[in-house]
């Protein structure tokens, strides 16, 4: 189990790797993000992605999962985010990419209004087996605490 | 089809509403945030949800597929999100709950480096059929013009 106290600014988690084949793409897209750069290989040519790409959507929901699976996964009350503050895509995923995830944690702070609880900021980058970065976020993740801090109010 | 110069701050645009099952919840959770409180509805009692609770990610992803089937769907180059500036989840999303989005135009320019598109900022907001707040976030989308700015360099 992963509490609060455990987690300090600079620390690195790294996660396994998962291939996306076109299949898993399509069916993500026909779902959620139906447009022919994510459904049809033929016609994704044409667009501005020249060519079948992911949803930048299942590319995130991925990574959220590649992270549940490293150490960050045990968090004592499951991870749960509470914001993100950014996130972009930089390079387009394809058919075969493989990917991992990166994260750092940035920073972190009790929280002033839920003793027993902690905000840690914290930054994933994914990337492809290029080393390309196919998405990257900061977020807030909601930790809870080992202890209650010496001398706080409860 | 829909261009940059058709969107003007303070447009809106308002989708269609989806009724997500328990199955579905549970299903999306399995794949991408296989968490109890994503998968497993007796479990998710004893959780911080208290309760079986819907993936941010599955909203979200929901969202941008009920936004595609608004008219900002129609946009001439597909709708393309460059950058995520914020997302926030300040309800959970239950099984049974319906939602749609609300889509505002905030602000546009036409892109330095790359003439004939332009960037338009927009905010969504999911909400359930409460008029509670499922999702908001705030992004950037790269729209194609429908003409070159009369003497711009080209």
């Amino acid at each position: 189990m992963l509490y609060f106290e455990d987690l300090q600014p600079g620390q690195r988690f790294l996660s396994g790797a998962h291939t996306l084949s076109e299949a898993e793409i399509i069916a993500f897209a026909r779902q959620f993000d139906p447009q022919p750069f994510h459904t049809d290989p033929e016609a994704a040519k044409q667009t501005f992605f020249q060519g079948l790409a992911a949803s930048g959507w299942h590319t995130s929901s991925l990574s959220m999962r590649l992270v549940e699976q490293t150490e960050l996964g045990q968090a004592a009350n499951g991870l749960i985010g509470m914001q993100i503050d950014q996130m972009r895509w930089p390079q387009p995923t394809r058919p075969g990419d493989s990917l991992h995830v990166e994260v750092e944690v940035l920073d972190k702070r009790r929280s002033g209004s839920q003793p027993g609880f902690g905000v840690v900021k914290v930054k994933w980058t994914t990337r492809n087996q290029n080393g390309g970065i196919a998405m990257q976020l900061e977020c807030a993740i909601w930790m809870q605490c080992r202890a209650q801090e010496p001398g706080a109010a409860v």
